[in-house]
């Protein structure tokens, strides 16, 4: 293992902006150049950190709470964390940032009837039939960040060039190392 | 920071047996040789991870859960984890044991009447009088350690014993390098 920093990509946006599909894609990228990297998103923490939880703004801020201390323990301890949640709160982010080491908040930013268009878990379909309370864009609000680290428009580009233009950030402030490392 | 594996000390044993006070005396001792600890137990659980928690069983097994998970994050990423919950079930710990990364229990065993005597948060005085339901070892089960990797018997062994040995133990299994490191 190499020596680097910690660090937390925190992807935050609407659902089927492609959050989740950009850090599982960043994942290997990162072990490659002997990063130790964690990823937490719905799909890993709701089986033992929050299966108790629903979508309701307590519980939205219980989820990211217990991620946020999951993420601070290890951004402190030289892992790279990619955390995908929609975390639609500024302030709720604000406060994640606060609480890490070396936050990156990346704005996963696709306009609302894109996502709907992709509704990959047809869940805006329900949404817009008034199926599904307290849901996020449509009938729940979502703050944009105002000056996201990161910004990527994914009605414009496409999944590579969201991976990169994310690694020559990293890079960049050498969170990473620029080459790719044995075994 | 050196290299080093992640493992979890798992410090189980009655409230008052000197769980806490271990792993609090352990922690700076391993820092000083370069080993990046985490130490987790109530007091650094219950603010973010388990504030929702009470102490029945169902409780007390999310409680487990949850920093599991965490246990499990930290020590696969070569932190050393210092967990210290009375953990009362065997079930639950082989459990663990399943889950983390280099696993050792440490049972810290002390006769109910000394842990009882020492009462430091005055617990036991009102789960004898039965104002507590659920106290372990009173009104609720302790399942002790059958074959525990390291015993402590803090009736028997001082503070600094318990440490030693345990610092023994880790550094004869090359968890941990046997000198203190510069800065």
């Amino acid at each position: 293992m190499i020596d680097h920093p910690g660090f937390v990509l925190w992807f935050t946006g609407l659902s089927g902006a492609g959050k989740t599909t950009i850090s599982v894609a960043l994942e290997p990228k990162l072990r490659a150049r002997g990063v130790r990297v964690e990823r937490l998103d719905g799909d890993t923490v709701r089986q033992s950190l929050t299966k108790d939880l629903g979508f309701s703004k307590e519980d939205r801020d219980k989820n990211i709470e217990r991620v946020m201390f999951v993420a601070k323990l290890l951004s402190r301890n030289n892992v790279a964390v990619l955390s995908a949640f929609i975390s639609p709160y500024a302030a709720t982010r604000d406060f994640v940032r606060t609480e890490t080491t070396n936050f990156v908040e990346v704005f996963v930013d696709a306009p609302l009837m894109v996502c709907a268009e992709r509704d990959v878990k047809g869940m805006y379909a329900k949404a817009f039939a008034g199926e599904i309370a307290n849901f996020t864009g449509v009938s729940d609000p979502y703050e944009a960040p105002q000056n996201p680290d990161i910004h990527l428009k994914t009605h414009e580009m496409n999944l590579d060039e969201c991976v990169d233009h994310v690694l020559n950030w990293l890079e960049e402030r050498a969170f990473i190392p620029a080459t790719v490392t044995e075994g």
